[in-house]
């Protein structure tokens, strides 16, 4: 194998193949990237058995050559020090060969490193998704569908189906729902494709972590599509595959009420900044308490009161309240996580009185919903 | 005790102060930071017992009003609230009192923050430097000789005398000395005053670290005095005490050879960005090693080895070589601190013999020194 390749499209794509590569796997060879040369460009590939990403440069792309001299051929290389190196090689261009010993020689300008590789026979096939079924949407939505709802899965691995997101896409429609059991996130898309749907499916968590970190904030189509056991998110030069979590997901529908007694309006930032401040003093308490109390129809006041470090409380003046007076406890980390998800400068959250969950909504009413359980504190 | 201060002036002061706070003390009320008001301004105080920081709020500085409404007392508040309370309120200014209860109000607009505060009488006494003897440097220039001589102290508390920088003033030159036996930073300036001359005083390394974070890149001068225990730095709104480490401080002088067999002239940047590269494969190794061979008379060649990784080689072209031929292994990490040290384009290092130690300084002549001993591998 050999080639000579542009250093920064090599970064590019070593970073983003590095994060699905862990030292600490059960599998060693996985701890390598394998290194792929065809005639067409250059796949690099990291698996940690969860998830795999492979990455491919074409050789020649809109006119522009990235790699070129290609022989052929393919190598596993320690994946440990190769994003280093590639970072600090001194020249804009890198020459990777091979040789029958399986020794690698990376070149750029004066700089040589020679390291020891493995044989790409022995790296494990990644999974090939055999389905014409799939669908494509921007990317940056797709961010903003993760970003939105992936914070609220469960980090317990006492019921290991929570850890997941719920991909639901039916009737035109894709869905994205995470709940720990104390809060829930989701948020509804329409998807212009209607030849098929897939039944729910739970990616987790960590997977859709990853994948946001590599997908770059454009408005190029991801295509995502679905078997059994995996799902694949592809964009034009990365794919990205994750087993799906085997198991029931609980149905949530029934945890939203349907009707309101209290109902607020409330610029999001200045909500936001005003709990934020509260929980400075509830940080000590085990559940980050604060409490919201109604005060007339334009007022909130929200304190916390930690009995060892002293009390916060502050006075908002809000668009305005509807319905009953409420006075009501819950998680600041679970409102400021709700809130920051809201991408509207005003929101509207609506309660059904201090013992039942509530719902944060923008208010203009995309399908995003965010729905807290309050803390019992009266 | 009441005043109302501008938010950007407490937030800086506040920062500084915590420098000295730690959450891990012997003696509880030292997790506080104690805030006296009188008419002229604001001081806040933090100490961990070893390095004390007080820094000053003037009521008016330059025509420009800082602090208002001062009703005189003082407090001591938890400091681990403090920081983030005073950054996240909400308005430009900040109103504090206290009450006889010692219970502190702070309130920014709509946000009231109540604590509980504790008795400042109860807060230890700062030591008080009785000596008139201080002199003065460019803020920017001690900040330089810190960060050029710190990073040499020992991290062992088997030798404690060598987690410690060595200042000496005497004969109008002021210099910093740090060692951990294996290298040696040294720098030396003159310095225009010669009232007095201060014997060998050695200051914990900790200590200088935290006083380059508060120092900041301006040529306003720092006064520095200095007693049997105690170093003060002082800067027009900040006190900075620390203490001095007791022992005798082992005599470097010895170590630095005063003639060389080789010498090698190179540009500072080129060299470290080459022995970087060659670190990356040498980090496996316990020792960092990396290996030196002059090549005639302006090329070096620089590897390292890895068996179970691989293995770097570089040429590179310096200005020039001069004396015998060399070959010689020493820590890259002891390598790229000294070479990050020398704050000048060009590098002299001067060797004598594989086995002694070498000395590595600017081409400019600055009385800055770096001396590495290498490792033995032949």
């Amino acid at each position: 194998m050999k080639f000579t390749i542009q250093r920064d499209k090599l970064i590019t794509s070593v970073q983003d193949v590095m994060k699905a590569i862990s030292s600490r796997t059960a599998i060693p060879i996985l701890t390598g990237m394998k290194i792929e040369a065809k005639a067409n460009g250059i796949t690099l590939t990291g698996s940690d058995s969860d998830i795999s990403i492979q990455s491919f440069i074409p050789a020649e792309e809109d006119g522009i050559v990235h790699v070129e001299d290609i022989e052929v051929g393919n190598i596993v290389l320690q994946a440990r020090y190769f994003p280093d190196i590639v970072r600090k090689l001194p020249e804009k261009t890198v020459e990777i060969t091979t040789d029958e010993n399986l020794k690698i020689t990376i070149r750029s300008g004066k700089a040589e490193f020679n390291l020891n590789g493995q044989d790409a026979e022995e790296y494990p096939q990644l999974p090939m998704l055999q389905t014409d079924e799939s669908f494509e949407i921007p990317t940056d939505l797709l961010k903003s569908l993760i970003k939105q709802t992936v914070f609220a899965v469960s980090t317990m691995e006492t019921r290991p189906i929570l850890t997941g997101v719920k991909l639901n896409f039916s009737n035109e429609r894709l869905s994205f729902t995470a709940t720990d059991s104390h809060r829930l996130a989701s948020r509804e898309i329409p998807v212009q494709q209607s030849q098929f749907d897939f039944p729910s499916v739970v990616v987790p968590g960590k997977s859709l972590n990853e994948l946001n970190k590599i997908l770059s904030d454009t408005e190029d189509p991801v295509e995502i599509s679905v078997t059994n056991n995996q799902v694949l998110f592809r964009t034009k030069h990365v794919y990205f595959i994750s087993r799906l979590l085997d198991g029931n997901y609980p149905e949530t529908s029934r945890l939203i009420p349907e009707e309101s007694k209290t109902v607020i309006h409330a610029k999001t930032k200045d909500l936001l900044n005003t709990i934020d401040r509260a929980s400075l003093l509830a940080k000590e308490d085990r559940n980050n308490v604060v409490r919201l109390e109604t005060k007339g129809s334009d007022l909130i006041e929200i304190t916390s009161n930690s009995p060892e470090v002293g009390r916060v409380v502050e006075e908002m003046t809000i668009q305005s309240i509807e319905g009953e007076d409420l006075k009501i406890s819950f998680s600041s980390k679970y409102m400021l996580d709700a809130l920051k998800a809201i991408e509207n400068e005003e929101v509207k959250i609506e309660f059904t009185g201090a013992m039942r969950p509530f719902i944060i909504r923008p208010e203009n009413n995309d399908p995003i919903l965010q729905l807290i359980l309050p803390v019992r504190t009266y």
